[in-house]
């Protein structure tokens, strides 16, 4: 723990930042703002309450303001805007990077980026409405026009003259890529092979043409996927007709993988990945009620099965303390293998061929679980309560309701996907309302057809 | 729909595989699987049952067999190996990167290990046991020695002719290193600056020396967030000394953070990230009854409050139907606190000076959500059972609930992580249990005082 304590960077700043806060020395605040990178900034400004947050936002330097927009999510970032001025704004954004600026694109004024494009050259000014014709989440969307080309008939020698000559490359260039005359993609080359390469080489020699460039409309999840199966840094975009039209770095794709798993786990309960940790209450309020409405809906129609059977529950009394057990394990059981079939799903590694032998599967160990646990559960139940036919019944009705979680478990999610749903958002109430459903109609119905 | 599905690769492979394998037709496998990078191998074979995985696997590229190895989850990786004769391991591991071999290490028969080092150089085979000497999940064991190094005294003209007699670099090498006469790490240089620099430049005019150096003994957690603070393609990591030991690339942060996010995803149902969709049923079986044993013996706990008021629940038989309703809503809302409080521990956003303000925050939204809920609730109830004082005493104590709900979120996930336990792993159960046995306390214990 203290070793884990000790490497906790990102706390270890805010509990310094806090204290200087308090202690209203501005001073201190400002050097420790400047010596963090923008991502730093940005979760450090995440994990302040908005006042606070206000006073630092205004100790960053300008230079960074930009870069710092970037980096922290969209509830965050409108709280940042918020806070500046016209002017401001244009200073802070006009310097970015294309696609960060096209990132940034959505959360701006309209007046912001007009005065941004009309400060552009128009090459520029072409490629950012290049990039924003491109819906969100795409390839295109992400992909920087910013690219170093060289063509086919030339030399190592000619290359680096070239590039000296063009000074600065773009962040994260590893590879330069080779065109034909009329901007179509051939292939790529290392800085390496350059680098370690004699000068007379022909640049044919070296083009690497067996990686596949991305083509300007592949989803940001299917961009991810290809980098990390191929271990890219930076990869080529092309349009249909294979022209290239600028280049996705890896950067980009870490984003896009630490949001996809912020997403998974957020959504699983009914909340946006861009949350701010100190989102407005009414804001947090309004989101979270659709929530729990839902799931207040789903409790009344597991209440509603409970309703049927106040009979039986009038004459045993027991059922009502034991009903909870039997609809919660099952909602457990069920929610593990959802899960399981939730990061398959993402994977790609669920489809109709291996579906009947998940189903198997987890059949199985349902119906083992089943046995184990309900024999421990109607143990434990005739000790307290005495009676070998509730035992019995409770023992049963668990098993039934663990195969109705298995089941739930593999084809909700495989259904929502089908259908264009997202598996982690809505799962995991489909799947609980189905066992608590049949976990209370298991339950008390066996006892009234055995026990009364 | 139709877009995500088009886009769905691994999903298309695996049916195009699936039907191959069924036709026995062995040929399109080996083709398809010969045009696979080893990454998308390995997921290929996590997506395949058992018997059709050894198919699969007899089919691979024996040159590829490493490789692939590194790039699936423990549980699958011990089942190929088991498929494997000790020769075919020594061949398939040998000639892998020093940090790969590392990653394998564990799951390799101590004979196999033997046998690679003896067929080491001196050189690599020290190599390899130094970084083994670390524990893993440090930045230790994830470091390759492999490194480029120049001193200071030079200049680009003979760092290129260096370059080039040396030949091939090792991946992703985006920097070469700058170290002292003592090996000490002094800086790096880009490969860019080297390409666009004229030759007689001298090399410390273009050293970055602001980057500090990864320590050996950090956390993988740590180097993640490191790389994706900085945007670094690879970082050096050094000694308490400073002396230069490897590097570290951002391939290996890519599957840091991708676990990472599994990780959570997965210990929320108290499930391991490296099982296998496929495992053999009486292995999940035994690890799913662990957790599903632990839930067990915490819905008794909630029971046993139920039990406390049989008397009461004989008299008013509609507190049966409506008691998993404040319960299981009270569930919800701390699963929600609870899912955000994990996001920002585990980004280091939380820490004393800001958890006051997170209870304020989140109680004044549970009480607003109380006064809306709670009032919809009661009204509901009204109309199904005409009964005003039961209305009113559901509507509060859902309020109280989802008192303890916020509370729970916020303080149960921070006193797991001061003590050193995971949150995202045992937060979920203890945290239902609090809103279980309050729910059914205060819905029951205030029916008993105000209905009775």
């Amino acid at each position: 723990m203290a070793e884990a304590l000790r490497h906790d960077k990102p706390a270890r700043q805010l509990r310094l930042l806090s204290d200087a806060l308090d202690s209203g020395r501005l001073g201190p605040v400002r050097r420790l703002v400047h010596s963090l990178s923008p991502a730093e900034i940005g979760n450090l400004l995440e994990s302040l309450p908005p006042n606070k947050r206000s006073v630092v936002w205004g100790l960053v330097d300008p230079e960074d303001d930009g870069e710092v927009l970037v980096h922290v999510g969209d509830e965050v970032r409108e709280s940042l805007i918020a806070d500046m001025d016209q002017d401001e704004l244009i200073a802070a954004v006009e310097d970015l990077d294309i696609d960060d600026l096209a990132d940034l694109a959505e959360d701006l004024p309209d007046t912001v980026i007009d005065e941004v494009l009309k400060s552009m050259d128009r090459e520029n000014r072409e490629r950012l409405e290049q990039v924003l014709s491109y819906e969100e989440d795409t390839a295109g969307r992400l992909m920087n026009p910013d690219v170093v080309t060289v063509r086919t008939d030339t030399t190592v020698d000619v290359v680096l003259r070239y590039l000296r000559l063009r000074g600065e490359l773009p962040d994260h260039t590893d590879h330069i890529y080779v065109v034909s005359r009329r901007h179509q993609y051939l292939g790529r080359i290392s800085l390496q092979s350059l680098l370690t390469h004699e000068s007379s080489t022909p640049i044919n020699e070296l083009i690497d043409d067996e990686q596949p460039a991305i083509t300007v409309e592949e989803t940001a999840e299917e961009v991810a996927r290809q980098f990390s199966d191929h271990d890219w840094i930076s990869a080529p975009v092309v349009d249909d007709g294979n022209i290239l039209l600028g280049r996705i770095t890896i950067d980009d794709v870490v984003d896009i993988i630490r949001d996809q798993a912020q997403h998974q786990a957020l959504s699983a309960a009914g909340l946006d990945d861009e949350e701010d940790l100190f989102s407005p209450v009414r804001r947090a309020f309004r989101r979270r009620l659709v929530w729990l409405g839902v799931n207040l809906g789903t409790a009344f129609l597991a209440a509603s099965v409970v309703d049927r059977f106040q009979g039986t529950i009038e004459k045993i009394v027991a059922l009502a303390v034991l009903m909870p057990i039997v609809a919660g394990m099952g909602g457990n059981a069920g929610t593990q293998v959802l899960a399981l079939m939730v990061r398959g799903l993402a994977l790609g590694q669920i489809g109709a061929t291996n579906i009947p032998v998940l189903v198997w599967k987890e059949l199985r160990i349902a119906w083992i679980i089943g046995l184990a646990l309900g024999a421990s559960l109607g143990l434990i139940v005739l000790l307290w309560f005495h009676d070998w036919r509730l035992s019995l019944v409770i023992g049963s009705a668990l098993t039934i309701n663990l195969t109705f979680a298995a089941l739930g478990g593999v084809f909700v999610p495989v259904t929502l996907k089908r259908f264009g749903f997202d598996p982690a958002l809505s799962g995991g109430v489909i799947l609980t309302t189905i066992t608590d459903v049949m976990g209370f109609l298991t339950f008390l119905g066996l006892a009234t057809l055995l026990l009364l």
